[in-house]
């Protein structure tokens, strides 16, 4: 058990390590060596649990798409409807770049040239902001002639140009810029703008 | 004469070949010979021109900034004011995004982790896009509120976002996103939205 525990926990320093080594440096330039020592384990334990760097990155790409996912389901009960669930995603998912590195080194990663064959994280993350988008649609809440797709392919390269410039800047990327983009989007995008007023502010 | 003449072609189709290797594969993966290969030409040629790849990284971010001040140059006497001059600006450059490998190149290097001591590529572009926001509101042209350097930040997530997608996903993002993009944020922006209609479609 006690065994099962370290174990556990050497995996979790390992993934933590290799994404912020991802992050930091591309995917490229990121060495087995340096992740281990990152992670304070040794080589021998970093190949029991990992055989190669592709096997790391496809770890660090599924644990920030479980992050993702487990703030979704936090979030899913408190939301109205589809697009209040997606505003304070969002604004989750910003406020977590500047303080997890797995889900920034995630879109790093799904942009990073040197990644083939990526998980195709961001590719994911587009497939879930047009189906809340789609659903906001059937429940009514797009103002007419809103093409979800449209305003999907604009929500998305927004996301991971923050979170992008974020990981190149870290400084000037602010959680509150979720806030100021549905702002400037949500009087276009549904009739009833004022009911989602301060819901990118992420409220944890 | 001719020497020069093939000189400064023998300088460009390096700087191209370089763009698309950086732009396909990353700075770090990108190598001296590669480029030399895909420009047609010998590794003494390239020598005698970039003395390290560093050099073709800065070359290639120079010409991608020379490009978009180009652009700028050419649009300025028929930009009406900085908003409209904003607006055709980032329909261009998404144009371009899928047909001028150099200026994708530039935001790829811009956001490219490998890539150390990178020339702000992006960081220029915000203070540009910025500069346009601030004359924007001296002319009165933004609506009482609205933040020049708030979405400024919009602005440039949105645009390095579909430009690193477009890098990764070519098929998928189309000049129409800056479009759209517009179609959203400007009845926010300003009091004249309807004068900025199919601005940021290319006319060229």
């Amino acid at each position: 058990m006690v065994k099962q525990l370290r174990a556990a926990r050497t995996r979790q320093a390992l993934v933590h390590a290799a994404a912020e080594t991802f992050a930091d440096d591309g995917y490229a330039l990121s060495s087995l060596p340096a992740i281990s020592r990152r992670a304070g384990v040794s080589a021998g334990a970093l190949h029991f649990h990992f055989p190669s760097k592709d096997a790391l990155a496809v770890e660090v790409e599924g644990a920030a798409r479980r992050s993702i996912e487990r703030m979704v389901a936090e979030r899913r009960p408190s939301a109205a409807s589809a697009l209040h669930l997606l505003i304070s995603v969002t604004g989750d998912l910003l406020a977590m770049a500047t303080t997890d590195v797995v889900v920034r080194a995630g879109f790093k990663l799904s942009v990073d040239p040197s990644r083939k064959n990526g998980a195709g994280f961001a590719c994911w993350w587009r497939t879930w902001v047009r189906e809340q988008l789609l659903r906001a649609q059937h429940q009514g809440e797009l103002a007419e002639g809103v093409s979800p797709d449209r305003v999907a392919a604009v929500v998305v390269a927004a996301t991971v140009g923050f979170e992008v410039l974020c990981a190149a800047d870290r400084d000037r990327i602010s959680p509150q810029h979720a806030e100021h983009f549905w702002t400037l989007m949500l009087p276009q995008l549904t009739p009833h703008s004022d009911e989602f007023a301060g819901l990118a502010l992420s409220e944890s």
